[in-house]
């Protein structure tokens, strides 16, 4: 199984019970968080997922709600008595933000923590079974998204398609059409929608993009679905999200807190 | 009024729905926090707390159970364009932990921001009406608890008491008698309750409190009544802790999130 589960899907200021940022990326097994905003671990806990086997966590980049959950999810392996390797991806100071709060608690974690700086664009994981890659998006500070692709294609769905399943996460963007080259016919993209497009204006001012960008993305990226999120805190209900989306592109549907997306 | 809100009452990694360690002090419509585990602005959401009424915010230490929500409460304050001084005490590491975090997101706040350094014990705030203080516990790691003193009892008050109410919240300790003369006869009295005593080694070696000896240190204080807190997660169900401490000293409850109690 391949899958996407959202954890947390608003923007900055959490509000009406949306959490910020995170997603968990399943892969037979295979565990990989992609940003983690506070609250993190408190959503994995509360959809019963078991956490441990996160094995890579990925940070678009370093605005809040995109890894201040961070730390106490590192701290909370380590009180459970983690032991597997733990490898964290994101803009260089992130390293130094972690390392400084663990060295004031005197923490001593059970686990090889390996925080890597990442920079540009390259490949992040490659194993038999997976690739993450990244890229650059166009937001206000250092910002990137990622890309999953699938190695092999699981034999039952072979005699379906020809080609293995991507899933792309876009991260906070303005609609950017750069990214396109970095993701090429992605099977589920994720992009972000703070605003609906009566802001665009704002969306443009402060780095961000509409439902409507997101569905103009979706489609000249020839996508299969697009989920969209990092709802802004001042829309009460995001149904309107989905409605405005999907006059440009039929298959968007907002990305939901605790549901799981096949992807 | 003069009066505490539980926001958290979990120790270390959060469980069953209980929150890290978070306490809001009200009085006459000043607002001070008593640490900022993980999710407590959400948790101020959660209760319809006004909480941009917050002046004061008291970190006890830098164990992240008791102030990884700080940088998220900050940075949403800024965000919904706060303009009065929010002034933070705690450990002096504390300021070098959220500065660092604000310069890495480019982070302009609307207010003016103060993080003061705490050492040894002494005066925090001293207005008209209140007065709070802080004094050292016995933990792994440099940790403080405060005191609030109310500085003028009101009138309706005045015929039936003759000195004005005061709060000790005594943060993570070990049971230490030390602690006895900075709180004096306290009215409501805050003391950790890790584990029950059946641990009481396990409580030892990490620096906790049980409940047994959190009800022995309320009697020793000649307080009137004993908040319990910061469980541990390994117990689902906590209400042996008011069990075992009320064997002792009666008038003990277990601190609720959500609840505000009078003091």
């Amino acid at each position: 199984m391949f899958s996407v589960t959202i954890l947390g899907n608003n923007s900055a200021v959490p509000a009406y019970e949306r959490f910020p940022t995170s997603q968990l990326v399943s892969l037979n097994g295979n565990q990989f968080l992609i940003d983690c905003g506070e609250g993190t671990q408190m959503q994995l806990m509360r959809y019963k997922i078991r956490y441990s086997r996160i094995s890579h966590i990925f940070i678009s980049h370093l605005h809040g709600d995109h890894y201040f959950g961070l730390i106490g999810l590192i701290n909370s392996f380590g009180l459970l008595d983690r032991q597997q390797d733990l490898h964290v991806y994101g803009p260089s100071a992130l390293k130094d933000i972690i390392e400084l709060q663990l060295k004031v608690a005197s923490t001593r974690l059970p686990f090889q923590l390996q925080i890597h700086a990442i920079e540009s664009q390259g490949i992040l994981v490659e194993t038999e079974e997976i690739k993450v890659s990244f890229f650059p998006t166009d937001h206000r500070i250092e910002c990137y998204g990622f890309l999953f692709q699938e190695k092999t294609l699981p034999r039952k769905l072979a005699s379906q398609r020809n080609k293995p399943r991507t899933y792309a996460y876009c991260a906070d963007t303005r609609y950017d059409e750069r990214i396109l080259q970095h993701i090429g016919e992605v099977d589920l993209l994720y992009h972000e929608s703070t605003y609906l497009h009566d802001q665009h204006e704002k969306a443009e001012l402060r780095y961000h993009a509409t439902a409507k960008q997101a569905a103009e993305f979706a489609k000249k990226a020839g996508a299969n679905r697009l989920l969209l999120g990092h709802f802004s805190s001042q829309y009460e209900t995001i149904q309107g999200f989905e409605d405005e989306a999907r006059k440009t592109f039929a298959a968007s549907e907002n990305a939901l807190q605790g549901v799981t997306y096949l992807i």
